[in-house]
């Protein structure tokens, strides 16, 4: 992805006077901070062995930092489609996106009344439980929808048929799918572990 | 999604000389043949009260009926771009769908002779258990985004910012993804009951 918004496509800067370069925080954040981070986030409750009240810190910090970088990231596509007088929120990427990002903040929410500040009682925990990992589960693939077709729509809009850019940017969503695939799989199989 | 192939794009028919409806036998077939077969395959299994045997038997049905019609609906795709004269499988939909379609057609083979002809011994089954559900929910999510790139790269190529047709397509992906969603967690719910 570096490669492709760096050698690509002119760089990343938030604060810049060339609206491409101020597009691309929107990909670099959302992926290497919201996704990657998000991810981390689940694996870190359920793969990386420690306290137990030290994994729910790190799995609440970690995915309160990827929805901040996904603010910002969100941020930069808003003042890009100002400075480009295009208008926002018409595609399938942008409401699958913002859909996502939303219903992420409020699980978080949610998480965190639950099973922080205040705690629920034990009976409530252990019930919303199964319902907190399946809705988790149901975010981690619908953010890497919206990734998909954020990628899917770039490629077409830039007409790259036949570049090697095009086959730079299918790698990158097929890595994208793959790292979704894995974090689910990791942490269903360290269920059964 | 009917509304937009039959009003908005002209019909669906596989063997027209006009290459648009011919197109338009892809998201028919892969949506309301494959998608929601398989979908309907996965909750037949885990939600529908039945003899064990016969879920089974339902449960690999449908999914070769669902195959069988992502087939057609595939050829559709590549007969049009033969039609058009445009290259096949440059972009970011186009492998994620053929990697999914291939995948599962390998985890459906996988899941034949593990569970039914030959039948594995009990203990590989029971082994094979947890990769064979964790793998055809990852597919269910493959094949959910290959749908949306599939209708992003439509709606971006179709140019229909601000249209009414761009508003039915981003309705239409979103359903989708509902039903993807829908059927993983009832299938997860299913367990807890």
């Amino acid at each position: 992805m570096l490669i492709w918004l760096l050698h690509y496509r002119g760089g990343i800067e938030y604060d810049s006077d060339n609206p491409a370069r101020v597009f691309n925080v929107h990909p670099f954040l959302m992926f290497c901070g919201f996704i990657f981070l998000v991810g981390q986030a689940m694996m870190a409750y359920k793969t990386v062995p420690a306290a137990k009240q030290a994994q729910k810190v790190v799995h609440m910090v970690l995915h309160l930092i990827g929805i901040a970088l996904g603010i910002v990231g969100i941020a930069a596509v808003f003042r890009f489609h100002d400075m480009i007088g295009a208008e926002d929120m018409f595609s399938l990427h942008s409401w699958i996106g913002l859909t996502t990002f939303i219903m992420l903040g409020l699980q978080w929410l949610l998480g965190l009344v639950t099973y922080m500040f205040p705690k629920a009682s034990l009976e409530t925990r252990s019930r919303m439980m199964p319902w907190h990992i399946s809705f988790g589960r149901a975010l981690l693939y619908m953010a890497v929808a919206a990734a998909l077709t954020g990628l899917m729509q770039r490629e077409t809009l830039l007409n790259l048929r036949g570049h090697a850019e095009a086959r730079l940017i299918n790698f990158t969503g097929l890595c994208i799918l793959l790292f979704g695939i894995f974090v689910d799989l990791s942490v269903a199989m360290a269920h059964h572990a």
